[in-house]
């Protein structure tokens, strides 16, 4: 960590600030330029964080040098991370393809789709029984009767489940029912949450919030791992901005710079990252080039009558045409399915 | 509500979505003009947001003329809310002061500010005992042991007692000490934290989130409404944007919007808005003549050894010279303390 | 256009605004809801946008119907437009390369580059002798010797070139050099040098400003296309967030938003749009698959010594690299090089 | 300068970053940490700017200790610039009120509005004649015959005037008439135009971009300055965010911020930074309440005929009574008219 002084410090402002360094067991190095004295810390500077040295009027600014995550960190570990759920891997070569609707409807409904997810080469089947809704006035999910059909749609099918929890309350029902727990874009920052679903062994897609940066949404990754829990994988699924067209901003040059910084596998989310359905199939074909681990898109059998998200919701016959060329593409890349 | 058409649809178009207005009871009002087709639902929309009209493939966009939140609107109730909290009213023409250290820290502490805020004017001594914190190796706040630290300055003081809930299972260990309940800027869209505070009966201080549009605050501000606590006040805390010198951009703004769309009081937390203790006096100062009906400010004994927010908290002399020039101001604007 | 009238809106008022709209021509239809009158204007509103309706005490709300710009419009012109520069189109199957430094430093540096770029299947050579640089200390590019380089590279290797034009009084001189005149970010709302290239008979690269939504980028084409220009090619660089990791952040859904609103080509460039060489390489695929018309990336000799931009640069091996991956996946998509 | 390596680094690494450093002629100090080897350049940095030295593969990142520009800052002068228009000085204890129409219209219509604002106690008149219109539509300005009418109007009233300068080849013409030359939001960083204004001899008054940190505001002030014009007053007038209900968010925090940073003097216009007549006096109360040197306000004889932002204009009767209002402030916080 480096403090930098302001012009006209004295030695005493120096001493000051060495000290309290010194303090916390980190080696102090003083450099002193002609327009500015500079302090290094050498040591862990993550203890320095909870300090509140730039309080110090004699204080300019404080750089740090190391990531303020340990364990979500590339750094941490070298190799990219594997989460298992069943007899599949994500974070590998393949690209996994989770779809459904934007929350559980009807039993015939759900089983329809599924039924397609099944079809077109997908893997899991997305869902909410619980819905963030930010009207009150909006429909909220079904809750455990969605997770019923969740299940019921998986026993037929096969494909695996992942669905939203909101509430820490609900964390055993959810956790019962679901093969994937997700912490949706609003609730990134929720740490009770995120504690919560550090506990449990299944493994959890933690989407990025609204406007989080990517080293935020490490840091939410981190409570996760922190408290124990290993399986997490990252979601982008866009940024808020000043953009009107689009519901958001998707933000693709996310996947490799998590890539970079971290060795959590990351998949994509185009139907919030856009929220029109005209603007999903480039976009997810988009994700799966810009290295993707796999995308999250929102289908339904009939979106005119969806009771959520339908304006982006792909029809089964779209997604069924977008499967193929995010296959040929796939493909392509050397990757696989 | 409008619908518009795309260029080219057709008039079985135009029955299509008039038929599903009808279906949900609203008239219809059709007209061509040169370049598209408007259809006009005349009737509660609120009712509409449900269905997924834009998801058809010939519609090109839908206009709401309606606000989609209705308790918090000026509309629903003209003349504006007082929040009533012991023999104090917030809304009203007092300005009112709330101050305290972002967490509590030690009780020797606390006591030490409350004494500051009361000698100063302040009336109301805010102090977090659960920490939402970026970082899990933070220091997340002392739980109950600083809830009784609060109790113990509000018995000495006379100050009336905010304190931030995080967890729903928290809500009534945080009843019980708290005489304003806070829900923090990351738990904005939290809705099973808005639906639990709404069952209560304590005021409630709802902060705008790092990225919410004022509309989406009364959106939230609604849930706990709905709920049937009609006691919110709303909090301006800054928005994040692009600048970087500044933690967040406080958005002053606000407070004439929310006074222009809804009835609910506003107070105004300069010291999460811009991060730099120097900064905070002059934006107190703006936020007063803006119209707020109250400052939140971060305040500590000591900074430089402060667990939290130690940067933005002014000196409890700082603090004590600011009022004076906040008292002045106040009076010169026709407003009392 | 639609304009909604506040609750408590009289008769008069009604009659204030429609007089207002059969002034300038319109046709106007007035609907009575419950909580809100709102009164339709039918006609070409973009007379409208001239009046200053909205600044009539009752009117809560103006909702425009049509889009603010007519020429760019796909409504307008329903097939793609098609940019010829000799022998080249940019807007038809193939993906264009167009590749360079940031600025031409050396006759040397830039034909090396030049062989580079034609080595790998690139058509375009970039590079800029007038550089808008932040600081004034920075270097502001070789002038009218650069762009003599330009055309000494163009000989040689057959690549045809763009170059940025800063300033109005230069146009004639960029213009005898350049084949494609670029407008950078900083200049989108420079309507005296947009109107400057609406008069020329050479294509114009127009790049989305930093905080400009599609609708401006559109607005800013309009200005040249009004002028007389039809050769216009937008280009996604990347808009200002609240992201720090990367310089800006690419917004690649722009590229089918275009696609829907717009009848123009559009390229991307994702060396500005992330900032860091390392993450060039997949949003350059990502933007091929998202569906550009080309691409736009800044290569270097020896990326450490150049003058400018040196860190989002790919040297000449990367760069080779890369395009064996961009050939193969335009291959996938059943596009061309 | 700080220049971080990344993990893995050799010495061959640091002998190479060393030498560069070298070479600049800047002293180097190497401190190898558990993590992470920094290397510091002692010297002035902003030589090192040029260098790309960023792109070399071991180094993971830099971080500037100097502030990018001089000339500016208030390293470089201690002391407020203040900045002298006839007998009337800016920076000083005075707030100087500067009002008028977006543009001039009317002979009649501006010499109505230039009566009201010397009436109310205002100094500066403002009014375009040359505008920067997003749509090619819109009305551009009456050009020159629009700076006779200002010049009519300040011989009659005594006011200064303020006007806006779009093209540099309009530079004579306008600096003949305007007492302050106003750079626009959209031209901030039209580096062209900013060193025109550099080279006269009359006060600039530079508006912050759209999405303009405060650092890069003073970056386009350190044109102005380097080429030789010292008379340079900032302008806030919101910056561009998610926010809808306003035109822009108006950053009040710039002002203290700018103080902190800057000896240059700075006033704020609400009119562009709310777009909304409704939000403009309390945020014209807030700007000097937060210390703002003057204050840019839009104001209109007829604000529904107004051909340029109407909605955001101020009607005559409405700014002299803002006008009582900020004086009876201004006088509370010790100031000045």
């Amino acid at each position: 960590m480096i403090i930098v002084l302001k012009p006209g410090s004295t030695q005493s402002d120096i001493d000051y600030v060495s000290e309290k360094l010194h303090e916390k067991g980190l080696k102090v190095h003083v450099s002193k330029g002609e327009e500015r004295t500079i302090i290094g810390a050498i040591g862990d500077e993550r203890i320095l964080r909870e300090a509140s040295l730039a309080a110090y009027p004699a204080v300019e600014k404080i750089l740090p040098i190391l990531k303020p995550f340990k364990l979500a960190s590339r750094d941490f570990q070298r190799e990219n991370s594997r989460v298992q759920i069943g007899d599949l891997t994500i974070g590998d070569d393949e690209v996994r393809i989770m779809a459904g609707p934007c929350s559980v409807e009807t039993r015939e409904g759900l089983l329809q789709v599924a039924r397609a997810v099944k079809a077109a080469g997908g893997t899991f089947l997305r869902g909410g029984a619980f819905k963030p809704r930010s009207s009150p006035y909006a429909f909220q999910g079904l809750g455990e009767e969605g997770l019923k059909y969740l299940a019921e749609a998986r026993e037929e099918t096969g494909l695996y489940v992942i669905t939203e929890l909101m509430d820490p309350r609900d964390t055993e029902l959810v956790y019962r029912y679901a093969d994937i727990i997700q912490i949706g874009a609003r609730n990134m920052s929720n740490f009770t949450l995120l504690k919560e679903v550090g506990r449990v062994d299944k493994p959890v897609l933690l989407k990025r919030g609204l406007s989080a940066t990517v080293k935020e949404l490490l840091m939410s990754a981190e409570y996760i791992l922190h408290e124990g829990n290993r399986k997490v994988i990252l979601c982008e699924r866009g940024v808020r901005t000043f953009e009107t067209e689009t519901r958001n901003t998707l933000d693709l040059s996310a996947v490799p710079l998590v890539k970079d910084m971290s060795h959590l596998p990351i998949v994509v989310d185009p139907s919030h990252g856009v929220g029109r359905s005209d603007l999903v199939s480039p976009m997810c074909l988009a994700a799966v080039a810009a290295g993707a681990d796999g995308l999250l898109i929102e289908i339904h059998e009939n979106p005119e009558e969806a009771l959520c998200d339908g304006p982006q919701s792909l029809r089964l016959s779209e997604f069924a045409e977008l499967m193929v060329r995010v296959k040929s593409l796939i493909e392509a890349l050397g990757r696989k399915l």
